[in-house]
């Protein structure tokens, strides 16, 4: 059980003192403290403060002593000479979990040892004590109630998430927090996130090994600049990838990419090649790009997966299905020419004009149900495709609502316009037979519409459980690595 | 001059005549008249229509040799058969200058001749006829009228765009028309498009031939499936490229992909190797993406190119760094170690906390000036960088508003709130003395900030002419491209 692994009480903790807090917005703690605010925290807080009387509400403590109970967590920023003699009174205080988010231990050092960094590990050993950090950007946990959909424990992310299975542990708290900063555009869910900075006491296998039993956790996201525990590591992911597939991030092997670790978590990072090989013998999928990293983490958070890298095209445009076709063979996916018979089948519902071989390129003519759930399913039944991309899901009535816009157009267009409520139901109408057959079959569908992501009609997709995407790069080279996964849980399977 | 090149008149005429347009949604004619209305069309408009009275709003004629003048342009969306017929009308007419949207020509056939090809082509050559198509979503002027800033020449596009020294030769409608779906992402302007579709009388060359002498051209995009004059290609490439820099998808080479071609213009496509070598020797930049394909063109649009492949980093956060040069280094760009002078010109102003050598790692206590303008001045005027690439341009007030949404916080903190006018002003004292040093110095700025590219501080960038990216993946991936551009204009210099 997850609960009995010490992380659980970081992030499910029942109070929590804060040393570095003030009612400034420059305040890194008493960000933290919003973010409490914000995502709706049950539990106590306590500001320390030696002047101010209270911070963001919360009554002040000049001393954690002063405190009335013992808080299950302490997040401390302050400049780092202090942190020693602040290590100390929480462990006098009995407090045994401890986020350190300030800066200036080892990072400064060219050493690997650095007397502060292990003044405060004694301390933390001499009392008992664990402690994320230093040089971090806290913890989240969008689970924090269960049963209360609206609040979460959060010091770290500024800003509401949607809930969901993929959970992240990070070197770098950009990756842990502010990758999350334009949520309307991002439909992934976050489940849980720890910042662990610098990993002078608990490290990236720490949260390997915690979210290998939490159950809400499904995905795993990892930043990696350089790994301690390497033997650790490889024997965890093998045994977690089966069942729970890592993305990871590994920065390191370049020149300047050495040189930014040294002055970020002192890192010394390793040849890029070896972690190619730990990433590949465990299955761990691996990425160079943020982007891309949500990408992967999108379609295996979704839990729909191909059971092998032959990918079916729909397309109502050349230009996108030959662009995607192209890609996908690039990077390792299968444009596979369709049998005669599934070509026969699609003949006899495409227009005359129409591809009917893989990609199907329905034109501009194709009527939406054939389009949108016809097509699909037929390329499912015929088991000769393990995933569909489908470009042009465009939302015609946002074109034509744009153009009334104009006066004149308004004035002479005959042009139906559907209320936003028949637009809601043609919307769940279209997606949610395939969104079916997609689990049925285990094809997952992804979508492409060159419109805003946030348009009318993407909204409706996105709302219907759609992968959507705005342009047809990302989708193929996301898909590829997902294809790669699942190529290794094949393999591992079938040992 | 581009006024003596025959496609000026397809980009400029003072009417037009359309063939297949109605009232409805669903017709490609009517919403090319509606783009004509919409971007403030001043020509005469002149629907042909056998029943109807008007069109959105235009007088229709039951034929062509009804209208009171010869059109200087006609558009044909009617189906393929009734093409040659409509050809004849026209060149007894007088017209010379055709758009024939219409696809099923050549495409339907497994053959590289097709009678109605044929067909049309005879037919034009004999009335001295030149037309576009078929197979195409039709042309684009933003520089229609000049002297007027709200009009345009648009029968392509459904959005109003900003105008711009960008312009497109595409045999993929989607690729001249609809990655300009979402303008509000975009800050790439546009100058002219030309979807060219099958080619079957003017081709790619032509449209390259034309852009060569068009002063509001200045980078050029083209999307290739098939070049029929390659020789010509590489003849005016090869003259285009160090004055117009080109950037080219070229789909082909793959099987899925070959497929998707024979069914969309009916080509062959030759050999991606081919295309690598032919692309290589003339300096056009190649891309297999829709997204890095607009990054490209907006960074030479930007018409700050760097002079070598050196990039400086600057961020607020290690993890971005890191990847920024893990990245830059696997595409070939150089992230070079600061000299002794520079790292201690640096140490004087950064926080200790900070990285001193290449990525400069301000950490989250840099002052704004200082980030802004003193630390991009500084590395310009050491001439060791070629570009910058600055992580972390955040809009701290923009989180604070967000925070402040919360009632209890809003009670409690002490923030300072800036107006709006005051936020206008901040964000131009801040980017105008880089964007100026940027251009002095010739070295492009590329900003990156993690919220919502269209967040008010992110606005505020773009208005001010910054470059921006809403993550670090995209600008290292296209800076690379442009740098390989610029080593090739400096040896063709060199020669």
């Amino acid at each position: 059980m997850s609960r009995d692994h010490f992380l659980h009480g970081f992030l499910n903790p029942k109070s929590v003192a804060f040393f570095g807090a003030n009612n400034k917005g420059g305040s890194l703690a008493a960000i933290q403290i919003m973010d409490l605010i914000k995502s709706g925290y049950s539990g106590n807080v306590y500001p320390i403060h030696p002047k101010l009387e209270s911070v963001m509400g919360f009554k002040t403590y000049k001393t954690i002593s002063d405190i009335p109970e013992i808080p299950d967590l302490v997040v401390v920023v302050l400049s780092a000479r202090i942190v020693p003699q602040v290590f100390r009174e929480c462990g006098e205080k009995g407090v045994d979990k401890i986020v350190l988010i300030s800066g200036g231990f080892r990072e400064l050092s060219g050493d690997r040892k650095n007397t502060l960094t292990e003044e405060i590990c004694e301390i933390a050993n001499e009392y008992g004590m664990r402690f994320i950090g230093p040089n971090c950007l806290g913890v989240f946990n969008n689970w924090y109630e269960k049963e209360n959909y609206n609040n979460s424990f959060n010091i770290a992310i500024w800003e509401l998430l949607r809930k969901g299975n993929f959970s992240i542990a990070s070197q770098s708290g950009t990756l842990s927090s502010h990758i999350w900063f334009d949520p309307d555009t991002l439909d992934l869910g976050l489940s849980k996130s720890l910042s662990v900075g610098n990993e002078a006491n608990i490290d990236i296998v720490d949260c390997l090994e915690y979210y290998k039993d939490d159950e809400e956790t499904e995905v795993i996201g990892l930043y990696i600049e350089e790994l301690k525990r390497g033997k650790k590591f490889l024997e965890i992911a093998r045994e977690l990838t089966p069942q729970k597939p890592i993305i990871a991030i590994y920065v390191g092997g370049s020149q300047g990419g050495n040189r930014a670790l040294q002055s970020h978590t002192g890192s010394l990072a390793g040849d890029s090649k070896i972690y190619d090989a730990v990433f590949k013998e465990t299955g761990v999928i691996r990425t160079d790009y943020a982007q891309e990293f949500l990408d992967i983490a999108l379609i295996l958070s979704n839990k729909i997966l191909p059971k092998g890298n032959r990918i079916g095209i729909l397309t109502n445009s050349g230009g996108p299905g030959a662009m995607i076709a192209n890609n996908a063979e690039k990077h390792g996916l299968a444009v596979p020419e369709f049998s005669d018979s599934l070509q026969k089948e699609l003949k006899e519902i495409l227009p005359s004009t129409a591809g009917f071989n893989n990609p199907v390129d329905c034109t501009f003519d194709m009527n939406l149900p054939y389009f949108y759930i016809t097509l699909p399913e037929i390329l499912m039944k015929s088991g000769e495709v393990d995933a569909i991309l489908q470009y042009g899901v465009v939302g015609f009535q946002d074109v034509i609502e744009d153009f009334l816009q104009n006066e004149k157009i308004a004035k002479w267009a005959e042009f139906q316009i559907q209320s936003e409520e028949k637009m809601d139901k043609i919307a769940e109408q279209l997606l949610q037979p395939t969104m079916k057959n997609s689990r049925d079959y285990s094809v997952p569908m992804l979508y492409i519409n060159p419109m805003s992501f946030t348009s009318p009609w993407s909204k409706r997709l996105r709302k219907n459980g759609a992968l959507l995407f705005k342009l047809w790069d990302r989708p193929v080279n996301a898909l590829a690595k997902v294809c790669e996964y699942v190529s290794y849980k094949k393999k591992i399977a079938d040992l």
